[in-house]
């Protein structure tokens, strides 16, 4: 049983709420090939979640306060349109970005993980961004901004892999299994970015 | 100026064949600040181009014939529609994947890398694949299995690094800059492939 952070709004993992991923499982493995992801990357995310689960609070405090709230091109997401703060959907998404750290270490990448990733794309495009907190901010995050700022996760998550047992071949392999995992990811969620964009720029 | 290596065929760079980027440089800049890259990786990709410089054919190879070759979703972009090898193909454009590796160390991140950054995507997608060499292959490379295969890229790249004088933690930093730039650029590519795709999916 994966674990749920207590509190967490709006987190419709695995119900029916969530639609069907248009990417096939077929896709999807197809995909992991092209990342190099592995069964033993599976197992170091396994080992990551169990370092990073009791450090999720802290990781999206430095990725939020630390960073983004600095770069006002990516804070303006979740602020109001006039660049006033909203407290709760600050607080709302961030448990949410944490329970995502955990899903992306300890879930099993099948059928419920892929309409999960198309939901979470969803919530960053005009399609459903602010509604699962009824909140006024922009109205989508550019899909360019989700591709580069996952190269600041990928260098900021480093430090807390390694506050736990493991040696530091063994974070390296954790760090390796994050990094093939978001560029997967990216890669699932630029598909409903480009199905937008025959109606719309979201790039 | 920058080093070009002798015999590569239909490297424009610079040129006035290119055309100019429908990025703006001020987006590019956005971009920068989205995935952290600073003026010292500036610096840092410098001395990895240094220590790249003598290597460049070594690692494609590894990239083509050691991982490439074996996932044959991916070889047959380089490849006739029936499976065939092309072998003229294959060395023209390792020569510019060789070229490639370069640019993304020595050149400065300007209007001219902006606008060649295109020209890469769009020799990637059906409206320019396989013009430059003349070939018949596949009409395009999805934008996903090029996303995806960046963690290869990334994680494959590092030990090259390591092939020099430099520390280990000089070796991380070249490292991180060069992560951050293959990001940057996949978030540049992907606006081709989102304007393409309001007349077709090449996801």
């Amino acid at each position: 049983m994966a674990k749920v952070i207590a509190g967490t709004l709006a987190y419709t993992y695995g119900s029916a709420e969530v639609g069907t991923s248009p990417v096939s499982l077929k896709e999807l493995e197809d995909l992991k090939v092209a990342v190099g992801f592995t069964a033993e990357d599976v197992q170091y995310l396994r080992k990551a979640g169990a370092v990073l689960e009791s450090q999720t609070r802290q990781i999206v405090e430095h990725w939020r306060s630390g960073i983004i709230a600095s770069i006002p091109n990516l804070a303006r997401h979740s602020r109001t349109p006039a660049g006033e703060p909203i407290p709760k959907y600050l607080a709302q998404s961030n448990l949410r970005f944490e329970q995502w750290i955990l899903d992306t270490c300890l879930r099993p990448y099948d059928q419920d993980w892929l309409n999960y990733q198309q939901e979470i794309a969803l919530r960053h495009t005009s399609l459903k961004k602010n509604q699962a907190d009824g909140v006024e901010s922009t109205a989508y995050v550019p899909f360019r901004d989700i591709a580069a700022f996952v190269a600041v996760l990928n260098d900021t998550i480093k430090p807390y892999l390694g506050y736990g047992p493991a040696s530091a071949d063994e974070v390296d392999a954790m760090h390796r299994a994050w990094c093939r995992s978001l560029q997967l990811q990216i890669a699932l969620w630029s598909r409903l970015y480009m199905d937008l964009a025959k109606a719309k720029n979201e790039w």
